[in-house]
């Protein structure tokens, strides 16, 4: 469904071409000040307007209907909106007798019989990730001193993003990267021991994120090629210090103290603007398609502050069930 | 907390030098045929014994003590019990003070502030893994005909398994690899967009599989370095076939009728017979250690049958959310 | 928290004096019919303006924001809001201090730590009930052929409902009532034993509704002074139909195929014009209080299509979970 | 589902003529001084023996299988188990064509298609309220200085309990009562708005006793004939505590600090001695039926340790969810 979350929890809505996206967030502690100039900055960073995003522009500004008296938040559920503005009204009946490869066309209608909106994307698009930054910009207010960073690694197997973005802008083709992402100053002791695992927990969410399609905490895959005393970390300090981080900040589960650290990939866009072979399901006849509309070359560009939302989310969840957060924050604190 | 699953539920108990583990499963529709002897063949699969396997032997029986008459199920929870027979009362005081680098000593100490058993991993040990793979060997029949296959890929960085342990186990130290899983005959339609995506869904429940670090689907972190108009995947029949499946068999959270494949990465265990250096969070001293006991030079030659339960089991409650399994089974089917 | 349900899921925001409030519905199949047109009729029910009922009077002008495509259900989530318009910014600082006897005004305060919105009762406010009443709709239209109805049996303690608010007018007090609900057509076999018994289910979401105090289903409290032989109700035919419904259609915690029935008791509102004793919580000292404000001297007579609704969304999950409900609807069913 | 709470959470297993019964009980904090003796005294209150209860003598023995480690808990799902000794093996298959009048056997049958264990009631059993009990036992340990209290307050209509059931047992049939509950000492502040209210919980908790067809908070159905300035309790200390208490010591779903007081009714069991006329659901004809085996004339004697079980599983979940109860116990707090 489309809930997340146990003590902190968000429920998103909303369709690509619909009148509107938003988000709510229920388990917000009483106190909090917010106000939509907070939103902004994680916002403008997931927009689009780079080279190499889609052409589409939307002013993405976030309304606060709910859950806000006086600038601080009230402990009843916080409801951010979006208007879709940059909307576009044209034929998509074509859509439905070709699915494109590699899309949710085939598998959504599929689960919805053909009722789905299919109109760019509808409710699968990435324009819902416009919710999850919205989200995530308040729950990092609510786990501070905790931070939540994440930066490209590489696109197009290449490390010069400028390079491999443009080259494949000449190519018509979309590439996809890989984003590092890490979780600073987190205390110890949250997650549990096998289903709601740290790992568990983080890996949901950030798989709900449109095209990622692995994760790695620490060392990740490199593990298979350690040995355990290469890879076990050595403590240096009383706290739980270590001198490597190749468990990414998790043991059995359970935080140590120090950062978690974990990479994904993004597979590159399905829709690209070479022309493929796609199957008519209306007649079971190959032919050929070619993806219009707006679209990303390289939407792993636009991906970092949404793998941070996920993780402050997250994180946020897992702190308010280790009661490391307080149900009611001291107006000095926020 | 220690349950996983919205309409098919199993819930995890016992500890490594307790009396007993076992799992509760809840949702299991009525009808189906079990005893005992429908688990043992998967039991087996995960027992030690083999060469790089702890010499800890356990009988691992497997007792229900609830959910069945007259051999089949009734719809009422399934209770399946195991005794820890093989086990040794030792001193583990030192314990205590030095944990051990890379293990859960740590975090647990620092989650349950002291009270947690400790012996032999506690709640926290692979054996509980038992419990999944009883689980599991439930969940394969009731999601028949689909089935699922794990198998190694590589350890210690090669591919020659045999070769590979032998080496680690005359260096006296512990060695990590890699898992591929398949879904076969999984019908398209199961998942969801974003949250309950069938990614997320799966990824949670594999990373309570104690040591697994990452996951990936499809071409996973290949990805990265691929273009669209490779990495989409031509359709090649009316029912979604597609040529290629380096989606892994999910696209938009959904299952598209394809395979499901993914990749999993075994850690090293952390035990291992070489001598490390740890903090004496007594004193502050780094101080030698040695661990005693009897571990697995490569848990990894273990994982197969536990990936394989944990595959099913979210596969059994994904396909009762979209209807695709009956709440009352025919006793012809079962 | 402020959501409610597993399959058939709502979600409830806003706050009485704040810009708006709305529910987010998930789980809705996809392919039902669905406009604000068919939400009028029970909004109406649900209005003031009666006799007995508050002066605040709202258009209550529901706007589905999500959700819908070509005039049907998607199967994507369902946000509907109302807009607060008769709103009323007045001075509040005195009610923080002496909280009005029998409200929420001291226990939000106390949980919240006086951040809560407490204008006009902030998110506790009955004006809430407007999404559950939507929600209920939607709900309606899911379960068809089975219906809902509801009917106030008594008000004041006397069955001459229009006398009692008359002369409850005249006293300046506020009076309770006692309705009655009806499932009706509803099949055998939803619920379970134990935990999610339909009454169990069924109690969770009635006493959401504000000022409700107690349920009882079938006989209810009466049936303590009934022998078992009595009680039991006799099979009439085959289906399962029976003589009587002591049990009000339900035994061990499943639906038995005749028709729910359930009686609840409102309140008397809080909020009268007499002059009331309350503490003020700054000095300690009594003080006289006179509640200001637009309120409702039997606020019973509006709950009827709310009670309704709360049963409506309980059967639509119950049935949902049941399978008694298919995900996708066929168009000529809705 | 046969599990319950939110960060307390039980489960539980077993039938009434199966080998055992049992809870899974996850969430209870590390460090509470805990032994089997802890249970005996409430589990000796639930046992059956007294005039009025059914002749089954069972030695009811809890056995901690897990959970426990040096006399206290450790944070890890403590798993407590009884064996079934006194079973009786007969034919009951008279019972699977002429449902008894007033029992779950028919409605067991459509939900489970005839593959429910029907001996004695199998899993819908009252027997599966040892597993309550016990499970309540612990709960009251962990949220002390809250206590709670149960007591009958009359049986077949009468306030001389032993007299109404001296006269049932003349007459050979069964009758119902009525009890109240008491939870002390509560700290304000737990429950939330709308879904997750106290009354909402507890009630959902409540009905999944079996018997019980009814509850009434405070002044409960009475609330119907008083007027709002009546019904209002009058604060007269500074902490919020009431002259009266006729809210049940609950206002807008959370606790204010005043003693939580409920009633429930219990029907009279539907098995009697008398004969009664039931449906031969093979053939269609009426035939009468006279139920065999050991049953309880006033079962309601048996049901206030339940229901204090009840609440306390109830509360240690509200008050964990409130952060009242902290994850890890002070060894001298317990």
């Amino acid at each position: 469904m489309n809930s997340f979350g146990k003590l902190f929890r968000i429920s998103i809505f909303g369709e690509s071409h619909g009148e509107r996206v938003g988000v709510l967030i229920d388990g917000v502690p009483a106190g909090i000040t917010l106000s939509e100039k907070d939103l902004i900055s994680d916002l403008e960073r997931r927009k689009s307007g780079a080279k190499g995003t889609t052409p589409r522009q939307e002013d993405d500004i976030p309304v606060i209907r709910s859950g806000i008296f006086n600038g601080k938040t009230t402990g009843a559920p916080v409801m951010i909106e979006f208007e879709n503005k940059n909307t576009r009204s044209r034929d998509y009946t074509d859509l439905r007798k070709t699915p494109r490869p590699g899309h949710a066309d085939f598998t959504a209608s599929k689960k919805y019989g053909g009722f789905e909106d299919y109109r760019g994307g509808g409710h699968f698009s990435g324009r819902l990730t416009l919710a999850l930054v919205a989200a995530g910009a308040l729950a990092k207010k609510m786990i501070k001193p905790v931070s939540v960073k994440s930066k490209l690694v590489e696109v197009g197997g290449s490390e010069n993003i400028e390079a491999a973005v443009e080259q494949a802008m000449k190519n018509g083709d979309s590439i996809g990267g890989i984003l590092e992402c890490r979780i600073e100053n987190i205390p110890g002791g949250s997650g549990e021991p096998f289903f709601d695992s740290f790992e568990s927990v983080l890996s949901h969410m950030v798989f709900s994120i449109p095209a990622i399609k692995g994760i790695e905490f620490g060392a990740g895959f490199v593990a298979a090629k350690m040995t355990g005393s290469e890879h076990n970390d050595n403590f240096i300090d009383i706290n739980g210090k270590t001198e490597t981080n190749y468990a990414g900040g998790i043991n059995g589960g359970i935080t140590n103290g120090n950062d978690i650290v974990f990479r994904v990939v993004v597979k590159p866009t399905s829709s690209t603007h070479k022309t493929q072979q796609t199957m008519n399901f209306h007649d079971g006849e190959m032919q050929s398609l070619t993806v219009e509309g707006r679209h990303d070359t390289c939407i792993a560009l636009r991906v970092p502050v949404v793998l941070e939302a996920a993780a402050a989310i997250v994180t946020a969840d897992m702190m308010l069930q280790a009661q490391q957060i307080q149900r009611i924050f001291n107006p000095k604190d926020s």
